[in-house]
């Protein structure tokens, strides 16, 4: 132990290296409920990416394990520290280093906040999409790790479409660099996708090229009340059938609405069984929303409310971003799902949700990404009720098998991490997951980089 | 060799494995000059995914390479035989499977023509985005293959976002699926964009599922001359600079001009150094083009055409598809680049390679995506001429270095095949190829498939 701290100070500043237990253990988890965490070795804050690679250095000579961690704002535990491992933060690497109008790219290193990269952005007539709920606190490295989605993403895409190029640090410090600069390029394997997603498993990402497009309109929305979710999710098929491209097509179910008027005083609608957001960021947004909101009439909404203005909107779009942060204050505790399906079976994803709920007695909100199909069924538990854990667990993997046989995936946006690691097997099938085994043992033949996650 | 032949036939219908030596000739290589060609013990045109993993199962029990083909029209090798191997066509296994509007996707087998598939996509009022110039042959598989763009790419994207899932047969003739149907999905490594643009080294791609928009209204465009290629150039950076989504952002010098003209008779300006084409798929088009076009005029052009209509359009767009063809006819063989820069290095990278054609006392002519800074110098020569080819091919190298050095890549869009694969190292570096063969070892121990091909 003390050989590992005096071979990281060796190479570190005195402050970058932090061992006081109460900052460990403020380190040690991310925001996933039921995910186990151990006490690291250290807390190593680097700046630079020699600093990155002299920990990696010294962990691979030490045989220490290393876990890459951004904001810790991921839902599957991902970041979560294990016994004896270095804790590795990226939020002091936290610079833009460039924005380019005429190339439309940034280049970051992996601590910058995603909101603030998309402010910053903003300033230059441009616009970095991906925008998880959580982009006031999540960082671009996190981002990269998880491939992270959001609410514009419905339009926009994901992470793993703007990310051109990355420097990464090896499990043995050697740097590598992929990708590009420029819009295009194919030499060799595509290697920057390949670590987009691999949740710290791969390499260390110090420094990320990304694409930004220029700033759209801010966006108008509407909201759509339905008498059940079949009809909700029937207007979202819709409206995606009829080409329509909003920039948000969300769906809350009225546990979710309750709880977000509880943390808010928004005064949402209560009595309604599923509100549908829809937005556009079109020149002529009214144009496209009267158009949805005929949809939505159509598939037998009771009422379709336009935003007044942009402002408006913007509410609209807050209240959807609070949905998870609400429906924690419910019990204090939440297990959140991220099973993506076709959108034809949002409504039976939905409402097997419900009734996943019902049958453990447990309250489930939900709310989806509904023009992706990617849906978040939040099950409500007590932790210290050991049965009320222990049917939360059950309902959430009950959520997650229906979600596959819909033709779904586990997760969506939030990743594997510890909490979906028994389920990848099943959904990849033994083919595949040797593959990606195989790749695994390429990258980090140590197995020291995140190890227990994923896999 | 017999042993072979009758292992085959033991697994296919006797028309699928064909021994023919002019039929096994007409299959021995790509369009790419300059790129050796082996003689394949057999070319094999399965018609199912069960045949497609009988031809693996064999080659791998014997240690035959395979090489798998699309339609053959790469510009790199990466389709050409190799001595005593399999030439595994996917030319029959041709069926669009499903076009989902609700889904927005569609299931097609490998070997379906793109333009079929785009055309298909249309009658659903949907839109296939990815259109290399060679999309009347070209094929699903062979664009995945080698992760290719196109004319809308600039607007749209690559083939490398539009690819959601994939069926694979390994070498080892194991099937696997990776990815999904659904709109997002992040479990595991992101296995399906490792696989595109693995132009044929990592598996036999049997069946994709592609993503498909909605489409868009048809483009208008305008062509812009210009007195010099740093005029040019500056306006595609300005053009970018304001926030404009141009759907085609071209450019092509005099050489390919008069070529085009020589070859359709156009009648497109050939008193021009540069001629910019830009379009525009929105809405309301005129303005675009107009904005662009004062663009233009800023940055010194001595004649902005708007197309008089839809018509006049599409006959511009055809006029740069036919570019590559065109110059081939200058001397009979031509060399294609696909060097992709910077867009601010557009100009230096245009103008360097026309002064490299002229140090080697060689025609090249300049066609580019130039919205994506992706540049197709093309060198003309005499094959018969040694000298000549000789000098072409020092050329070609030149002009790769020359990209390299302004910070972009050798292969936008076209591959490595074989014949970029000495320079791929010097791009990438010895960390990231290290790691790449690594993942080559991992899907092909025994390095059957499309041996000799990138690395
Ligand atoms: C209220 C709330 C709302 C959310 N909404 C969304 C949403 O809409 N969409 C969505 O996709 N997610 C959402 N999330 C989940 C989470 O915010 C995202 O997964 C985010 O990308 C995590 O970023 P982070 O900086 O917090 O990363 P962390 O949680 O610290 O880490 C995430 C993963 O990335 C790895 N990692 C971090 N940095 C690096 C690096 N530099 N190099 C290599 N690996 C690294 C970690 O090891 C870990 O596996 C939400 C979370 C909360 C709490
Ligand atoms: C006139 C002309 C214009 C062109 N314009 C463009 C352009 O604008 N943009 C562009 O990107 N390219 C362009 N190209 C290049 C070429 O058309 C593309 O690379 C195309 O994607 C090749 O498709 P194909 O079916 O001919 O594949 P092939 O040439 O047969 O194969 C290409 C590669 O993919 C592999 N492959 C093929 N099928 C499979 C499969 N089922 N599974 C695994 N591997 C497979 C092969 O092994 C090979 O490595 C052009 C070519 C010509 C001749």
């Amino acid at each position: 132990m003390s050989t590992l701290l005096a071979q990281l100070r060796d190479g570190l500043p005195a402050e970058a290296v932090v061992t006081d237990p109460d900052v460990m253990a403020a380190y040690a988890h991310d925001m996933a409920g039921f995910c186990p965490a151990g006490d690291s070795a250290a807390v190593v804050l680097p700046r630079t990416v020699e600093q990155v690679q002299h920990v990696m250095r010294t962990a691979t000579a030490l045989r220490v394990p290393v876990v890459p961690q951004g904001a810790r704002t991921g839902l599957s535990g991902g970041a979560n520290a294990s016994d004896g491992c270095i804790v590795l933060s990226l939020l002091r690497m936290d610079r833009i280093l460039e924005i380019d109008p005429v190339e439309r790219i940034a280049v970051v290193e992996p601590g910058v906040v995603n909101a603030r990269l998309s402010r910053a952005a903003n300033e230059h007539g441009l616009f970095y999409p991906p925008d998880p709920s959580s982009w006031e606190e999540c960082t671009i490295g996190g981002n990269i790790g998880t491939a992270s989605g959001g609410l514009c993403c419905v339009k926009y895409g994901v992470t793993a479409e703007y990310v051109l190029g990355l420097e990464v640090v090896l499990a043995d410090g050697r740097l590598m660099s992929t990708g590009r600069r420029t819009a295009k390029g194919v030499a060799g394997y595509d290697l920057t996708r390949l670590l987009v997603g691999s949740e710290g498993s791969l390499g260390i990402v110090v420094q990320a090229t990304l694409a930004l497009r220029p700033e759209p309109p801010a966006q108008l929305a509407l909201a759509a009340e339905f008498p059940s979710m079949a009809a909700a999710g029937d207007a979202v098929c819709r409206i995606m059938e009829r080409g329509h491209t909003p920039s948000l097509l969300e769906i809350m179910d009225r546990t979710t609405l309750r709880a977000v008027n509880k943390l808010t005083r928004m005064g949402l609608p209560e009595s309604t069984e599923a509100l549908v957001l829809a937005a556009f960021d079109t020149p002529e947004p009214a144009a496209d929303l009267a158009a949805v909101g005929d949809l939505c009439t159509a598939a037998g909404a009771t009422e379709v409310v336009p935003a007044e203005d942009r402002a408006e909107s913007e509410m609209l779009l807050q209240a959807r971003r609070m949905a998870l942060v609400a429906l924690e204050k419910v019990t204090g505790t939440t297990l959140i799902d991220d099973v993506c399906v076709p959108r034809g079976q949002l409504a039976p994803m939905l409402d097997g949700a419900a009734a996943i709920g019902e049958k453990y007695g447990l309250t489930v909100g939900v709310c989806a990404h509904a023009g992706d199909g990617n849906t978040h069924p939040i099950v409500c538990f007590d932790p210290k009720d050991e049965d009320e854990a222990r049917r939360a667990r059950e309902s959430f993997d009950e959520i997650m098998a229906l979600g596959i046989e819909l033709g779904g995936t586990i997760t969506g946006e939030h990743g594997v991490g510890v909490l979906k690691k028994e389920w990848l097997a099943r959904e990849l099938g033994p083919v595949a997951l040797e593959l990606q085994r195989g790749i695994k043992q390429v990258f980090d033949p140590h197995g020291l980089l995140n190890p227990g996650k994923i896999f």
